[in-house]
């Protein structure tokens, strides 16, 4: 193996870990055990940080305690809400600002200057990260639509609150229930690419901030998050089309085109957060407009039924239906990927936690292949 | 190797690379061919930085054109500083200022919207990065003084335009020589954590601006950057006791401690970029106070020839002078981490651009040491 190029470091295993494990062939997803379903029905987006951060699902007390210190960790400096305000004067990508702010705010941690081995400090700076990154994706939302911020609200749960401060309006009770849902599906899936990074930079033995920022940069990769900003304007051309939703995607698939939304590195059957998802989405549409739904579930049946992708291990994945469901939830389509973020920061942080309790400084190597011995010119003489 | 853990991925090969190659046994580091020896004595910063992300050596007029846009492109927004007067304010660490006010500099891109595949376009927004991180440190620097940051001056070079924005002073000829010879030679050291980093990040095909706040995150760890400024908490400490700096190294060594700067993980001979600061360190001896040089050379003699670390492939690594250096040229230690990373952006940067032209996700595995099924039981009955 010493001199095999591992390129894109696919199969080869870092770490050990408690956390999450996925069995791409029979859809099965689980935090700590717990099947994905379980906690998305059953369990709060706090109990899962809680699971996730803890090692087990708390008691009712253990949670109240959890859950009113994380409310009341919502509320932000002024300083870093200038700072949102002028990264959305200055028309920043969310994702970026996101990271800007995520980064800033380390200069207001009551705990900034403990020893950078202190694990249990470490996870409640982590656990203030986490509850801001609402208030802060909502604050840059409401300034880009030229109105003041909503002030967090510590009665509220965290997907309440989120969505009360994110639209200014008093959500539905349908709606909460499925942002709640929708963070605790998107909280951990092993070591992706934004999880890696945040591991990397903490086995250096710096702090969350700099490990969380750092996963919101990588997540912000085309190659990454944003998937279903992608499945989302394809539903907007086919809502625009002349064709019905059947013979656009049957015209689409005949053209040779990609439809977002279907396939993962890593299942080769229906994601299990595509199928809660689904459902949710179907629970919305009851609600409101049917269309998008519709849609959705008329793509899925062409593909997997008519065209037999299913049999080439080709299945919608999470992206396929959360896009509708954010769409129908009035959140604009380029704050998908940092309500990801918002949720995935639970997963990093356990991560970067988990791996620092044992640590090694992750430091790998390059084949060198460039010039051995250049001779240097000076640059009058060159 | 399928099931072997790599923890740290030490000796993994994760890329092949044209930028940097270092013989640990030789003490011999080049970039692209060229001796760091050759580079850091015959070249300036700007030269090194076009060799790195142009793969040559610049002619005259290649330099000119290329040193004088970076020049035009030192300022920064208002809103920027802003947010810098901010984090100074709020008495942040520089490191986590400087990772901040990086994230934020995307949001006055010029070419923010153009296809994360033009890497000619990625690289003219690299190099921006690596022009403002100077304004960015000094302008920190001035506001945590108290007072108002100086403009960037485009006819000044890069490592003269930082020491003057910094100190406010007009820097002599010896310190703008060493402390460009210092960001030569901390440009770019192979696959280290902080480059690996914005490797993992760059692999998503996020932008370089996530890429570079990303190795910020992880040069500000305690096992990456911050060697130096240990060195010369160690050269203070013998500066105040009583004893001699050779009758204390002999007392610490016999007390068996640590002395920091010596000893690296590539490195079984002196660091080569060791030798070079430790002549600079020499030269601004003779200028002004000889103190420091004699501690450090006293130690080094001590430890290298009566205690014959060096038998042992323990030798001064480029930490244990780069710190007498920083401080002889009147720069607060808490700064030393930040000025590696002005130099180690330039790295960075070429190693993302070098991947992506032949780009793979990196997403490693973890071997799932959790519950296998755990049995989900609702809060009220926990």
């Amino acid at each position: 193996m010493a001199d095999d190029l591992n390129k894109g470091l696919e199969g080869v295993l870092v770490a050990e870990s408690d956390l999450s494990f996925i069995d791409g062939d029979t859809g099965r997803l689980i935090y700590r055990g717990y099947a994905i379903e379980d906690l998305a029905r059953g369990a709060s987006f706090e109990e899962v940080l809680y699971l996730l951060w803890h090692g087990e699902l708390p008691t009712e007390p253990q949670l109240a305690e959890f859950a009113d210190t994380m409310a009341a960790e919502r509320e932000v400096d002024d300083d870093l809400l200038e700072t949102v305000r002028a990264l959305a004067e200055a028309d920043e990508e969310p994702m970026a600002a996101l990271r800007t702010a995520t980064s800033m705010l380390s200069a207001y941690e009551p705990e900034r200057d403990v020893a950078d081995d202190d694990l249990e400090a470490a996870l409640r700076k982590g656990r203030r990260i986490t509850a801001k990154i609402p208030t802060i994706l909502a604050a840059f939302e409401r300034f880009r639509q030229g109105e003041e911020p909503i002030d967090p609200d510590p009665e509220r749960g965290l997907a309440e609150d989120f969505l009360h401060m994110f639209t200014g309006e008093e959500p539905t009770d349908v709606a909460v229930e499925t942002f709640d849902q929708a963070l605790t599906l998107h909280a951990d899936h092993g070591l992706n690419a934004s999880t890696f990074t945040a591991m990397v930079i903490g086995s250096t033995m710096a702090d969350v901030y700099a490990a969380v920022t750092g996963g919101i940069g990588a997540l912000s990769g085309s190659l990454h998050g944003g998937a279903n900003q992608d499945v989302m304007e394809v539903l907007f051309e086919i809502d625009e089309s002349d064709l019905t939703p059947h013979d656009w995607v049957e015209k689409a698939t005949e053209e040779g085109r990609r439809i977002p939304g279907f396939g993962h590195r890593v299942y080769n059957v229906k994601d299990p957060r595509a199928h809660i998802l689904q459902e949710r989405s179907r629970e919305l549409a009851e609600e409101g407009d049917p269309k998008w739904y519709d849609i959705t579930s008329t793509i899925e049946e062409y593909l997997t039924e008519e065209k037999g992708l299913v049999e080439k291990g080709i299945a919608p994945n999470v992206d396929f239906y959360s896009g509708s469901v954010y769409y129908q939830l009035g959140i604009p389509i380029d704050m998908y990927t940092p309500i990801f973020a918002m949720s995935r920061a639970g997963g990093w942080i356990a991560h970067v936690l988990e791996y620092q309790e044992d640590n090694r400084l992750i430091r790998p190597r390059a084949r060198y292949t460039g010039a051995e011995d250049a001779e240097f010119v000076p640059i009058e003489d060159r």
